[in-house]
């Protein structure tokens, strides 16, 4: 990793702030190479840097007055919060200060500091969260996670560009599969949205493997899966809920006999293995794609281990390039040019999209 | 339970056929005493009778001579398949010579004869199929989970009002909590289909709790949540493959070395009584909300249990005669017969809706 990466940190994001983006923030850079900008309230940080080793990281602190709350309208946000650590963080990156920034602030709001604080690239109308996704081959792509919630046909195939690239550059897949979620795997199969956007992938330079159903998700075989942010930001929370009550359950059942739990304790490095393998903290943030600049949002909830995670995959991003040939993948579906020319007005509405 | 219940079993139905269906359906008679017609070739069904045991239940045989197949569209199999044990046995229920049919077949044929055969109930435009999911407090309902890809905001309010019947006559919940499948709490949340219908739901009569996010799905705090059945289906599939993914790599875990093996051994009944709790073939299948009839689809892989549950499910539908609170249900919603009356074409296109 080259050492010239700086990465700028919104130290107040999350439900936690400092106390979870600092320690995570030190390991990336520790382990990376990579300069940091601490981006928040200074006093706030520096008791933080206080209580962790950090004399072999090179960083610098941005002082800011404001925070993005993670239940505020992100048009307030942009409006009202302009010395918000998250606003600061976005613009060291428009600024050239930074190559990427990292948050677990509101996403709502990461978006909206994205699309209108680094832009869009051009070509892309509608910029989308993607979601690196343990399965039970290796982690795939789904993408949109939640960026929007009412899609067209064409936002559907910008989308699957932009992923390929990601599941290339990041994930080295040399030539990833390229899917619909949808609800039967024959062509005629899904809702009106999907079957357009059927045809359309059919005919991008995508390799394009058609429709995917949920119950095929996580088998692997599909390296990148789109849908519209509605339905993924659905299938996103169900199968992080779905994963916790299942994980409850089985507790309660391994708990309630004392055979039971001795079973489980000689058994407990198994069950550590496969609590990491399914740990989201290991997958890293949800980057935003189409952005002119590297974007990661971490979830609010996330530890320390989920920084340090998006932090290097936030350095892979500026190392191989991504954006470049995200640019490149796009420019090469001439389709999409077109459709792009018009689909302007409908790109602004985005930030009032429901997240 | 009154004796005089009697269910049409689609016996060729499913990826297993009568091996399936003939024991499944004689443990349900012999445990609730409802009486059987067995729908399907004769010859098979009396093969797998030779192998049970059925002195003590009261069955006929109906011969047909077509199977509607598993991959077929729904509308040839309603055209070509007219004497398919699936149109049979739906056609045994609008004849009033069962009070119920459950099959195992392919579900688009089930809902295409379902919409057919036995007809919609007056102010329904939209038959929707319910699923009874088990979560950490309770089963609920998630309707639809796959008869209607495309959705207006008012299919969602009716798929409310029918689902609630379910979970008050069925499930036995006194005053459902009613939520939309969304993704945030607030009301302004969710893609543009949801948010219409929240208002909607807002004005019916219904214990309208508002949005579910996909997280909170399986806590169980909501008893119905309505969504399309674009949505539905992806988030029912989802769960599956989830769900069996996890136990796939807890497996693999915990094979891992001789030590776990030996505490999962120790463990073993802890994890037996989990497997039971959240194996759908204790839930039974789908009902098929909406029609003038009662009918459940179970999935092509059910089991003998499955079909057992099913028709345990039917009988409690009967006895309970949930069909006519679902009618009341229906016109104590004034708003609703408002809309049906400009709904009839979009229903009969549903048979093409994606299934």
């Amino acid at each position: 990793m080259p050492k010239d990466i700086c990465l700028a940190v919104d130290a107040m994001g999350g439900d936690f702030g400092p106390e979870i983006n600092i320690p995570g923030s030190l390991a990336a850079a520790r382990e990376t190479g990579v300069r940091l900008i601490l981006v928040g309230d200074e006093p706030s940080i520096r008791k933080e840097l206080d209580r962790h080793a950090h004399a072999d990281v090179r960083f610098e602190i941005v002082h800011t007055t404001q925070v993005a709350g993670m239940a505020e309208k992100p048009s307030d946000v942009l409006r009202r919060k302009k010395d918000s650590s998250m606003q600061v963080a976005f613009r060291l990156v428009r600024e050239g200060r930074a190559h990427g920034v990292v948050t677990a602030g509101n996403s709502g709001a990461a978006l909206a500091c994205g699309m209108f604080i680094l832009g869009r690239i051009s070509g892309v109308d509608r910029p989308a969260l993607a979601s690196i996704m343990p399965t039970l081959k290796k982690p795939i792509v789904l993408i949109d996670v939640g960026a929007n919630a009412d899609c067209k046909p064409y936002n559907l195939v910008q989308f699957g560009l932009m992923a390929e690239v990601l599941a290339r550059c990041v994930l080295d897949i040399p030539s990833p599969k390229v899917g619909i979620l949808s609800i039967g795997e024959e062509e005629g199969k899904g809702n009106s949205l999907t079957k357009d956007a059927f045809t359309l992938l059919k005919g991008s330079s995508l390799n394009f493997v058609g429709n995917v159903e949920g119950r095929d998700v996580f088998t692997g075989e599909t390296d990148v899966i789109v849908c519209d942010g509605f339905v993924g930001n659905v299938a996103l929370k169900l199968s992080e809920g779905l994963g916790s009550a299942l994980a409850s359950m089985l507790k309660t059942e391994l708990k309630k006999s004392i055979w039971s739990r001795l079973g489980t304790l000689i058994a407990l490095p198994a069950f550590k293995r496969f609590a990491k393998k399914i740990d989201y903290a290991e997958y890293g943030g949800a980057p935003i794609l189409g952005l002119n600049g590297i974007a990661i949002v971490c979830h609010g909830k996330s530890n320390a281990r989920a920084i340090t995670t998006a932090l290097q995959q936030a350095a892979i991003f500026v190392e191989k390039k991504a954006n470049d040939y995200l640019v490149e993948g796009l420019h090469a579906n001439t389709e999409l040019s077109l459709f792009s020319r018009t689909g302007k007005a409908s790109a602004l509405k985005q930030e009032a999209s429901g997240l």
